[in-house]
């Protein structure tokens, strides 16, 4: 039984990124995603793929595959918006 | 080694939603959050914690507690401000 919980939360929580990353490449808007957070969330899903690996344990590995690059997307539009938005404001000070 | 790596991991994934939290409450701006990525997550993040419960397992029960809690008041922040946007859609029809 907890087995079965435990693989229900897993699957809930790495799936939940994809209709942020669909949201977020069909709007291009990431005005209210935090920076911090999808630094801080790429890193440690990394690690945790790093544990995954260590400890060879498949779900781990494959859990945390598909969530450091639906996260790791997420970041990297984050990015490029904040560069775009600094960029547009340094022109208009000159 | 690897026991270090899922705490680095765990801590890093936990306090992640931390600043998402703080920067919604500051800006109470939620457009580019997916509304399904929350309730997704939160449920899956509530199984996780349930999983904990089950297992016994101290470090499953406060990380999962920890992001219950702060991805639960993004989920309420997001849904709060959905029920206004489509009230306010439904008046402008009038």
């Amino acid at each position: 039984m907890a087995d079965t919980i435990g693989s229900i939360a897993a699957i809930l929580t790495t799936l939940s990124f994809l209709p942020q990353a669909i949201m977020v490449l069909r709007t291009r808007n990431t005005d209210s995603l935090s920076l911090t957070m999808y630094a801080m969330f790429t890193a440690g899903v990394t690690c945790w793929l790093v544990y995954g690996l260590m400890i060879q344990s498949m779900p781990v590995i494959v859990a945390n595959l598909v969530t450091v690059c639906l996260a790791a997307l997420i970041l990297s539009m984050k990015i490029a918006n904040t560069v775009a938005l600094s960029r547009a404001a340094r022109l208009r000070l000159r």
